[in-house]
């Protein structure tokens, strides 16, 4: 199988999130003849909008390998600053273009042909090789991985390392693979006081002034000096506000937003408790404020060990390059994962991604593919 | 010429600001029978309604007593809900009502007629009487006393002595004088920064966290601690505003208001002087704020002398109450006259100005016109 000409086919399937597009169908056509068993597994919570998924398993015993992906891909934007038509899959110069070239189209097609190589040269694996893809991780990200993995648990699948394909190498394939990703939380504060007029402040309670103290506080608060694989958790405000058009009269209540990024020193549990009492302390109690927490992901670390030593010896025997193990950047549904198994994210060089004129070279998708059949090679014991 | 019928003829003119209603006419009628030089002075600056103005002269010596007010009132407001037609000028039961009887054609008549008795006693004043008649007070205030004083100073007028006739009293006529007031200030603050990401703060640089160390420096700031006749100066927050939308995006700008009344320890001059000082080490210098200032109003103080002594005994003679010498409260025209002379509040009790039903006990008009007369026999030295 060659990957390229399969990751040229599965962008000429226009998935954009939510949109199957085919591409599910196309992956599940191309594991079924390989051997594999398919499940569709389609979710829909209220107020979402339906998404189709695939878990695709190779073997019945364990271990279990896993590759992890997305078949859906960010809208094209405009579609008039594209050299060329983004769902066409052209391959020209070296290159291949489209949406979801890079994120994680690409990616796709060179585990499957790495699969394929595999059963080609040493049969089926003593275990099992599964594929996990959503169509929805661009979008909400509530009817995919998550739910996927629950629902798999309960029905008694185990999982016992897994790959991640996102593009995760900033310029040149085998610059990093990431072993965790920081966690990601929002505060939605408000401060209480009581309306006056500013004649005569001392007959009222400034909400304004209340939360630049809570907020002082809480820009203040050192929350770490970073950990071992991880820089130091941030906290930034993002609003202030509070639309008091009257300027002599002082507001009874203030709002504000702010989002910590959090290493593995900390869970979003621990951040809470440690934010309320900060707060509680400069408001006095806690009657004159309200925090609520919402937690897009929590922080993950899968210590450098054997996926990563096999993701390196594989980069280092296909392209020469020994992988930074990097816990930067975005999240990605590694964060869902991380319960299940060790889990790391390697793809292409992300470069492009979510941009117009999204491509990646033919060498990098043949080089991933291979990089991708080393680590299975290694995983179960047939390397040379 | 009896005070009450006076104030009730000019209650029946429905001159709210910025219409004249007939007010300065009646009045100006009064007034030249007396023998004033009256002197009609119309402004309109652009943007602005015109609003008509009067000043009216006694005498052509020195010293020049002046009494200030003015004819335009504030809206009835609800109408339905008001017992009686708030400009029919009744008077029932001892209560004179309507638009204007407290603020403040109840004192214009008092003052008015105090003259009128002065004249029948003692002839000619050894100086001037002045009456200094906006109808722009209670509107923006844009074309009124302030322009009558610049323009009467410009022809040579001098003033030497004034008593503004605004309602002072909060419960019984006599309660208190009004010797000063506090300035007012608006400061319009916003706080620049560079655009970014939350997941990367360290690329950016967060214009609400530049905003949370202005403030927290100017709260923290303590201005005074009042003076021998004022309060504490106070600044009160009144909004924050930022109106970012997007929790994972760090806010380029911030902007803030606060108000800042402030005593006679201060100018609006020395205030912004020393507030850029406060914001300059906040910020670690002036880049990355700006500030507008804009005063509405300065304090000013008549110390405690001849002028509220005579007030002083003209209350404890006529009803038998020794006014506080205050400055708490609003503004009020005074704040412009007081460049020109010394100047202190007197009027009636204020408790319905501006308000439905607004009212005043006949007595009160009665006494407050005996009370003005007595502080023009002590003025022109003819008291008992
Ligand atoms: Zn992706
Ligand atoms: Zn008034």
């Amino acid at each position: 199988m060659d990957p390229v000409a399969f990751a040229a086919d599965l962008i000429r399937c226009p998935s954009v999130t939510p949109a199957e597009g085919g591409a599910l169908d196309l992956l599940q056509e191309r594991l079924t003849s390989l051997g594999f068993q398919c499940r569709r597994m389609p979710f829909h919570a209220p107020g979402t909008d339906p998404v189709d998924n695939l878990y695709a398993r190779l073997g019945t015993g364990q271990p279990n390998f896993v590759f992890a992906g997305h078949t859906d891909v960010v809208p094209v934007g405009d579609n008039g600053a594209w050299t060329r038509d983004p769902f066409a899959g052209e391959v020209a110069d070296g290159v291949l273009h489209g949406r979801g070239a890079s994120d994680m189209k690409g990616a796709i097609a060179a585990f499957t042909a790495a699969v394929a190589r595999f059963l080609d040269s040493h049969g089926a694996p003593n275990g099992s090789i599964s594929l996990l893809i959503t169509g929805d991780e661009e979008g909400p990200a509530v009817n995919g991985t998550r739910k996927m993995l629950e629902a798999l648990a309960a029905d008694g699948e185990v999982f016992d390392a897994c790959i991640t394909g996102e593009p995760t190498n900033p310029d040149e394939l085998g610059d990093m693979v990431k072993i965790g990703r920081r966690g990601s939380l929002n505060g939605y504060l408000t401060a209480f006081g009581t309306q006056g007029h500013t004649g005569y402040p001392h007959l009222a309670d400034n909400a304004a002034h209340r939360m630049v103290d809570l907020l002082k506080a809480l820009i203040d608060l050192e929350l770490d000096a970073g950990s071992d694989h991880f820089q130091a958790s941030t906290l930034a405000i993002s609003t202030i506000d509070i639309a008091n058009p009257a300027t002599n009269v002082i507001p009874a209540e203030a709002k504000a937003v702010f989002n910590i990024r959090f290493n593995d020193l900390h869970s979003s549990a621990s951040l809470e408790e440690k934010l309320r009492a900060v707060l509680d302390e400069a408001a006095g109690g806690t009657a004159h404020y309200a925090l609520e927490i919402v937690c897009s992901g929590e922080s993950f670390l899968t210590p450098p060990g054997d996926l990563s030593e096999m993701l390196t010896e594989a980069c280092l025997e296909v392209v020469g390059r020994r992988p930074e193990l990097s816990t930067t950047g975005g999240t990605s549904d590694s964060r869902f994962i991380k319960d299940y198994c060790p889990v790391v994210d390697f793809g292409l060089v992300g470069k492009t991604m979510h941009k117009v004129d999204e491509q990646v070279p033919v060498a990098d998708v043949e080089g991933l593919s291979r990089i991708y059949g080393k680590v299975l090679d290694r995983y179960f014991g047939v390397a040379d």
